[in-house]
């Protein structure tokens, strides 16, 4: 099984870039115990005063995709929905080694 | 004193992206004792034949920049350099919390 990988943004909607890292720092508290989570980072940019990076490392594409049923995700989602204005490009990695 | 990181592919020459690949692996591999290191992720992607991605977090800016002196690390560029066509857009990052 190829490890699995996301690398992509968030936009926050106006002013609530703040915000929607808090919300997706508790995504990551939450994933840090969901099996097969290897790394799930939140970076902001410099450059960018609306957008939110996440870096997700999996074991592999299903325990991603199973992370999403995990107690507190749906809910998790439904509270950030509001303060999101779209989402940037994507990129599905294939992690060559460890993080 | 903020987090740095850094997310961005480098193109490899025609055919040569396994090449590219082992030789960023080395780099990880260098960079891990590399004071401020916390991520040198290296991944391809299913979409792109020729691209590397590379995902690093440091400490500090400081730390990125000296490790470009670490002993190796410019024989490693120099050796990597004729099998890489390009570089892709890298992102500056401020990453929130530790990977």
């Amino acid at each position: 099984m190829a490890r699995f990988g996301l690398h992509g943004s968030l936009l926050a909607a106006p002013g609530q870039r703040g915000a929607l890292v808090a919300h997706m720092l508790e995504a990551a508290s939450l994933m840090k115990d969901a099996p097969g989570c290897e790394l799930y980072l939140v970076s902001t940019s410099e450059a960018d005063d609306d957008a939110v990076w996440i870096t997700e490392v999996w074991r592999g594409e299903a325990d991603h995709d199973a992370s999403l049923s995990l107690p507190g995700v749906q809910g998790l989602i439904e509270r950030a929905r509001p303060i999101i204005a779209g989402m940037g490009e994507f990129v599905r990695l294939v992690p060559q080694s460890a993080p």
